[in-house]
């Protein structure tokens, strides 16, 4: 090139606000203030699904127009299978038909499901409104309402389409997890025991000495587990939103736990899953010699006391959970990639990969003991 | 509330990079490198149209092949009609038919439409990735490769869903200009002259001196014009990214061109519409006694010698121009809002508003003069 090229550079202005998760028993009573604090708007659509809607719908929006806050609910059904474009297309011509604009905000009232839908409304609704996220089961509490990961399933797989998207805030009231099933109340505790594993041996032995509470979803406690957990994730994904690096320490127990969901068509809650998995990714890393002996059966045990499944079902083959343990985008040739533990509250950083290869012959071995 | 709330602050990361617009004659030879340069990835999805796909499809295959990059071409109908929903979700669905990971990357090689879908899909596959603007026509050099919006229309009107997502990198060779037709040329350089009116009058002196040389594409004086375009409006988008003041004066001229358009169902180029809307919006100006006398006819003749279009078409009445205006969100009752100058080359800020309301008389009495 004999022209010299004109080069102009654009910065691009950083929205590099944080946000703030308040927890606390009956905190939902605050709600409207704390909304109008920290996040203002003309107009509020309040995201939810069916069922959640049923239970605290009409409660909410009592409470939001007794503040003086124009609020309007736009509920889709209940459901993992609704978590699709066709139902975020749905909920955002429903907000274009009620002429929200773009002084509008989102309050995304209910499970991960409704936090990753509402979200990707929100993110990509007028090229972008706040949300206020206020999970209303255990889980979302614990893990989807922290990290600002927002989305849909396509029929290639699981949130494939979606966007990063922090909320302006969230509020997270322990005594909504009253009116929660007592499975769906375990399966949410398995993510506060994965905070444990991979980063605070005493939340383990807490998680341990409470179960009995917990599983009685006495507000105090469930307060206090539930602040532990978030306090870990968020100096997780605080240290590295986009997943680059420390980030994949989250991922320790789901990709046993994702293949064994896929093995069995989804007919187990992901927590449950998780549980199995973590079990089973401990022993991986105890034969690779990456994790110290004693941390699988420590890890079992609290499962167990909180009544969570920690061994494979019967009818699922080994070979089939390594051929979707492969199938996952970590996977190599003959390999499979795992976030393993050095022991328990340690992440094994394998020189800043967060992950290990293991062999194939490993891997079997280890899910034909746990089968 | 007796008890004490928990409260947990989380850092969002910022990706406060900014990123580099490259212009010159012939760059598109230096593509494959400075992509590898500025958006090193795995693969390439060089989403586009079918038209440019025959243009230019082969041409940039064959040459990011040669580089050793791995380019694969995902192309959708010509038209504003395929940037919808619909058209995303199949581009989405098609990449990842063809295993497209979170470490690809995506070239928009076309128009505005091609700019504003392929970066929709960026924004939201698999939460993000990295995308590079190539842009074909003179409209998308001069504005839409600027400023980071990305998005498609929905049923209930354009640009309603979509995201911020500025590019990693912008590649703008004006002489694939001389492929456009004419009638595309003048239309494009509308936008420049929007540019020169808002925010320099040495700019629409030297459209006016270059005014041939433009019509014929010459390389060197569409880069010169291009250029200034483009740091005019990256100023302005570098100060404001999420327009909240001074980026709303680059909808001067838009209200009453968003109205033409509707008015005569989207059969005249934006451009058109655009040259017709500054004329007007200047004259409104003129007639609140805003802008200087003699400012809409500093625009009229330099429009004119572009061939530009600078009345409204006889079949259109003021009145339904009015009405559209009014329906624009911008509108409050009785009096509709304009961005209008103070003067060529400067916009008359309105205490920060950015904008004036005026009284419907005002606007109908221009309207009915212009028509």
């Amino acid at each position: 090139m004999s022209r010299p090229l004109v080069r102009i550079s654009v910065t691009t202005a950083a929205p590099a606000e944080g946000y703030e998760i308040v927890i606390g028993p009956g905190v939902r009573g605050q709600l409207p203030s704390l909304v109008e604090r920290r996040c203002a708007a003309h107009r509020y659509a309040v995201i939810t699904d069916d069922h959640v809607e049923r239970l605290y719908g009409a409660w909410l929006l009592r409470a939001m127009r007794a503040a003086g806050h124009r609020a309007d609910v736009f509920a889709f059904p209940y459901g993992e299978a609704r978590k699709s474009r066709e139902t975020w297309s749905a909920v955002t011509d429903a907000m274009l038909e009620s002429e929200m604009g773009r002084d509008s905000a989102v309050v995304a009232l209910g499970g991960g499901v409704v936090g990753d839908l509402a979200g990707f409304v929100a993110a990509t609704y007028m090229r972008g409104l706040p949300v206020v996220q206020v999970p209303t089961t255990l889980l979302a509490m614990i893990d989807a309402s922290v990290g600002g990961k927002t989305g849909v399933n396509t029929p290639a797989g699981k949130n494939l389409v979606g966007a990063f998207w922090p909320p302006r805030l969230v509020i997270i009231d322990p005594e909504l997890v009253a009116t929660l099933p007592a499975a769906h109340r375990r399966a949410g505790l398995a993510e506060a025991v994965k905070h444990a594993a991979i980063a605070d041996a005493d939340h383990l032995r807490r998680i341990a000495e409470t179960s009995s509470e917990l599983l009685e979803a006495e507000p105090d406690v469930l307060c206090e587990i539930i602040t532990r957990s978030i306090e870990i994730k968020s100096e997780i994904v605080s240290s590295d939103e986009r997943e680059a690096g420390p980030r994949r320490a989250l991922n320790f127990g789901h990709t046993v736990a994702h293949a064994l969901e896929a093995a069995v068509g989804y007919r187990m809650l992901h927590g449950e899953a998780v549980a199995i998995g973590m079990v089973t990714e401990a022993r991986i890393g105890e034969r690779s010699g990456v994790t110290v002996a004693g941390t699988a059966a420590a890890l079992r045990d609290v499962l167990r006391a909180l009544g969570l499944p920690v061994s494979m079902p019967k009818d699922v083959s080994a070979g089939r959970i390594l051929e979707l343990a492969r199938g996952d985008k970590k996977a190599r040739e003959g390999r499979t990639e795992f976030v393993l533990l050095r022991a328990v509250g340690e992440v094994h950083p394998n020189g800043g990969r967060w992950s290990h290869t293991v062999p194939d012959e490993a891997v079997l071995s280890v899910l034909e003991e746990t089968t």
